[in-house]
């Protein structure tokens, strides 16, 4: 039978409402909702091939041959690929990140709903945008909010089935930036796979769930509202709760680098001195600096004279994850 | 009538198991029990003189005529300690601190501990430690803690009868060491009595509460045990909790400095590799490293290596609030 392939591009994302701890961990069922921006500058651009002469499932990654447990990972999730799809034959996959990976920039994110739209089509399926991002969240479950465009709610779901990405308004419709200055290049000591395993052991994690819905309509509003003051206060705090949990839990996981705070209440005095931006953190030390377009370009030289900053990454909003 | 004179001197506390947030912000009755133990090497030395001829109350510190909120808090105090005596002078109070005052040590707890000592026995009171630790709260809530000799534990209690503290081990019982490292000498942006009233603004604060019983349990055995690593756990935690708080609180409320994570993060990491020692921070950005007598001069050099520290102020534990 003939080579079979795929080629997709997708974007990783940055979450004003943050996602933190599963209620199945197998099926990446989120145990609260969760709201995101495509980040549209960086992106991941894969390509599937399912193969006769293969004997197993490979993996590349910026050209380098990968083995362990992202290899194992890749390969759990081709096999949900199979289960779905006629086709039952290993695959080759290729993929290239113009970013630095594990870092807190969600390299996860992006390389499964790239991996879910490629390999899904190569395995000769058709999938809808919401097949796809349900596919995606099985890999790695903020994966879900990078395949639809612009800014992506993830709603938590029940099961299977209803756990997936909406797009709640399009890239262009809010033309927001996100400055993300690289506090680390290293890898994450502990993998956000492991720590979501163990959000439950912090006394804050089922507060910080329960509360969640009434943050994700007032993100959801301010989204839709263009209220930029609106979603910096939301989101500050998410994120602050969402640390909160991580540093008191069993063992504490401490993302936050001294230069990340750094960063972070500079970003809040300025804010307070009335410059439209605020800071978030992922799963890592990096720190987003999200702002209007319109200040960003007086923004970044600011950003650079802070000490120990030396790399910044801008990136605009990006669309849906998409077949190339 | 003649001039009624007493002195008396207190400590500062450092607390394990954290006060923050009040049943009651006048009489000061604490949501939830505390934790701590006296700050032998600092003190605050008070002399309280009723005298017929002044006109107001006075208040100097380390020499220094001092007014404002700082004496309407004093004389308030004063109130008190008349309405509850058959003291209805004026009195003139001179209070001198050997160490940093509004910077994270606990210069109101010392001050109050001292100020309810001499100023009830020079208004011809006879106060019993329990009367005495009752009467300090009302000034500041942790001086009741300043109160007690060594190890304090402050019971929470139902109303002003019952919230006062006990010691639950002597200072000679267990010989632990602060190093205190100032990362900033500044005076706090926010004091903790107007931080304390906002701490029901955070959704973590109902958790934080709710869980308290088990960490002073758990505190109050380590200390019982002389159980080193059990009080390193619960400590370290129950700081991080109530930093959580303060941090989601509205407005949030940031006390950790960049300097003070770096430390946090260090010590970590020497106890992961067997080093006894733990951090934890009261309302302010210095950090308190808790170790043995036995590790402490050993630990000393080491933190004076971390690039930005300056200042370390060595305390061993101290006694109770005294006559002089």
């Amino acid at each position: 039978m003939a080579v079979r392939t795929a080629a997709a591009i997708a974007h990783p994302n940055i979450a004003f409402i943050k996602y933190w701890g599963n209620k199945d961990d197998l099926l990446r069922l989120p145990l609260n909702g969760s709201i995101s921006m495509n980040l549209g500058t960086l992106h991941t651009r894969t390509i599937v091939s399912f193969r006769d002469e293969l004997r197993c499932d490979t993996l590349k990654i910026n050209g380098k041959e990968i083995s362990g447990e992202a290899l194992i990972r890749v390969r759990n999730f081709l096999q949900i690929i199979r289960s779905m799809s006629t086709e039952n034959r290993f695959a080759s996959v290729e993929s290239i990140n113009n970013f630095p990976i594990g870092a807190g920039i969600a390299s996860s994110a992006a390389a499964f709903a790239a991996l879910a739209l490629a390999g899904s089509t190569a395995a000769g399926m058709e999938l809808s945008e919401a097949e796809c991002s349900r596919l995606a969240r099985r890999g790695s479950g903020s994966a879900c909010r990078s395949v639809p465009a612009g800014y992506s709610e993830w709603l938590a779901g029940e099961d299977d089935l209803s756990s997936l990405s909406v797009s709640i308004a399009a890239q262009d419709y809010w033309d927001l930036i996100d400055l993300i200055i690289i506090v680390s290049e290293n890898h994450k000591k502990v993998g956000s796979t492991a720590g979501h395993a163990l959000a439950a052991t912090s006394p804050f994690q089922h507060s910080r769930v329960l509360s969640a819905p009434e943050r994700l309509q007032e993100c959801r509003e301010a989204i839709q509202n263009r209220d930029f003051n609106r979603l910096a206060d939301v989101s500050e705090k998410d994120c602050t709760m969402m640390h909160a949990v991580m540093m008191t839990q069993k063992p504490p996981l401490f993302y936050w680098e001294p230069l990340s705070l750094e960063i972070m209440k500079t970003i809040m005095e300025w804010r307070k001195d009335g410059i439209p931006c605020f800071a978030t953190l992922d799963a890592g030390p990096n720190v987003h600096i999200i702002c209007p377009a319109s200040v960003s370009m007086a923004l970044q030289p600011r950003l650079e004279k802070i000490a120990g900053v030396k790399e910044i990454i801008r990136s605009n909003i990006g669309g849906s994850a998409v077949l190339v």
